[in-house]
């Protein structure tokens, strides 16, 4: 029986997925060879590569004034290769503090160049996504994270911004429709709403890619990467496939404004429910709510360590918060369904009922 | 029905491995979830992760003074990581030309330090391992490939260095037992031996660690990457868990001795056909031929061409040689068994029947 997975990632995958994944594992649509088997320079393996592009293409409603590259490595990876490609030491790039992930980039981007906070939420616990200062002058790039999987708390529409936006997706890419023409480069890892850990998507505006540094290997490059298609070192084969598989299915859902309606049902069941519920709260304010990672807290520690153990014996896994944040947390990507959703706040409300007598509230 | 596939990587797996895989896609061992799916931070991630490490250390009998890394993408983000990590832009690495990936490793470390080739064997067009000149005073290390996939040479034995050794072992890693008393820092990409493209391993020695450098970003430090047992970015979980099934297989073979001997069986078979069949030709010096990538060619072009045509009659994939070599190549890593390599060497036999009677020899 399969569990209730809430983790953050990795995450639930559609279940059509894996089956049709495990089953190119044994043999690639009848072509006599696993899909872990094939040389990334057969036409078998290239075909694939640029289906997955074309979808990301399609999904994203993206324009040719975009480029779509597919990446080894996950968010860590990207967070220093931006830099490495777009940031030079004596230039300076402005980050928006939204938490745990702004603070790693930041930390990452100051190996390359200069670094500076246009924004941040800390004084308010990020529990709400902070308003921008003035921009100093000369920013080479302004990065943020659209969705902080660690707090709960998501962009719902970008800033306009004067300089160039990078934009760290990794949570909720293809989970809602966003405007990619105000967007110079945005990336994303895998193991959210993409695919299996091992393998990041970025895009990028042809504009601002002509601004990325020559000097550096050529594995790092984007475009260096870009000119070969995706397909420079030697591409994590099962990875793409995997991630292809799921994006065909996501397009089978509708696309991106399609799950995003069913992701807003989702999230507003859950949060209801938190709100409802004598036991619970959530800290984040209400127009900065995820609807990706929807994190909570029990009234009483007890309670918190009494519902994990009760979610344990109800099928729930991956339900706890953070370590850096605490409390509780369930992530609700594309792959998660309204009924999982719906039996969660359901065992969340049978737990209120088992404690309405206790001390817990 | 199965291919005979003879590609050099992303190659052929054991079919048991696959099988093993597809299930655990499904879900892994009953735990109810998919391996795609479980948290990295999860005990379930965390016990295969060290199997696999412990796997490592047991099949490479490794002693206490090394360090096992599993790592995201390939050889080339090693090709970078290396000098990052070991070399200053005042020192100097040695690498010893045997080719084209010994080139890339050498254009990536000058990206970070000063390199010198300290031997090459370019004017045999690649076909012997070179000797190696007198070292300069104060390299840092010297660089070697253990194997070359594209010209199929293979060190038997590893050179004595009185500075630190790194080697590539990218295409042998497993398939022959070596002495890492003697080896610094050693690495391998997953495709050809160890598991599925997207993964890599590093075994380090304690004293060399020591030198790394402190200040690079924590997801390329080896030191960092030690500290968090391999688990500080999210590790590719498949490419993992695939992984260890495959070193479990070779466990249940018996281990690196006893792969080795059927390893020399298959490479001796498919040498002794080219020396005897008279349309094809081995222009490696057969002390330094590899056991893994055999590398041949038919004496005449339109022969290879004809060849070709008749390998895909016979159900062969991936035989054509690499683009910077040309000819043809078959690759017989652990997982291609002694049966399909007795099936090639009898499809060559069958060619040169068709072909007695053409002008091609």
């Amino acid at each position: 029986m399969r569990k209730f997975n809430f983790s953050s990632g990795p995450s639930v995958l559609p279940l059509p997925v894996l089956q049709q994944a495990a089953a190119g594992l044994l043999e690639l649509e009848h072509h006599g060879v696993s899909v872990a088997e094939i040389s990334h320079r057969s036409r078998l393996f290239t075909d694939l590569l640029n289906e997955l592009i074309s979808l990301f293409r399609e999904l994203l409603h993206l324009g040719p004034e975009h480029e779509v590259i597919i990446l080894q490595g996950g968010a860590r990876l990207q967070f220093a290769q931006i830099p490495m490609n777009f940031l030079k030491p004596s230039e300076t790039a402005g980050f928006i503090d939204t938490g745990y992930w702004a603070h790693k980039a930041m930390e990452y981007a100051a190996c390359y160049g200069q670094v500076i906070t246009i924004g941040s939420s800390a004084d308010q616990g990020y529990h709400i996504i902070p308003e921008i200062s003035d921009l100093p002058h000369q920013l080479t790039y302004v990065q943020l994270t659209t969705n902080n999987t660690i707090y709960g708390t998501q962009y719902q529409e970008l800033p306009k911004m004067a300089v160039p936006l990078i934009a760290d997706m990794s949570s909720d890419l293809l989970s809602i429709t966003r405007d990619f023409s105000a967007i110079d480069f945005a990336f994303a890892c895998a193991q959210k709403n993409v695919g299996p850990a091992g393998v990041s998507v970025a895009i990028v505006k042809r504009s601002f890619l002509e601004k990325a540094h020559d000097q550096l290997p050529p594995v790092f490059s984007y475009k260096n990467l870009v000119a070969h298609h995706s397909n420079y070192a030697t591409p994590p084969v099962v990875n793409v496939y995997m991630s292809l598989l799921n994006l065909r299915w996501l397009k089978g859902q509708g696309g991106v404004a399609a799950v995003e309606k069913i992701n807003e049902e989702k999230a507003a069941l859950l949060y209801n429910e938190i709100e409802r519920n004598r036991l619970f709260n959530c800290p984040v304010v209400p127009a900065h709510r995820s609807r990706m990672n929807v994190c909570f807290f029990a009234k009483e520690k007890n309670t918190e360590l009494a519902f994990l153990d009760f979610c344990h014996e109800k099928n729930i896994v991956g339900i706890e918060g953070h370590k850096a944040a605490g409390g509780l947390r369930a992530s609700i990507y594309n792959a998660q369904s309204l009924e999982n959703v719906a039996y969660l706040a359901k065992v969340m409300q049978q737990f209120e009922q088992q404690h309405a007598s206790t001390v817990y509230y």
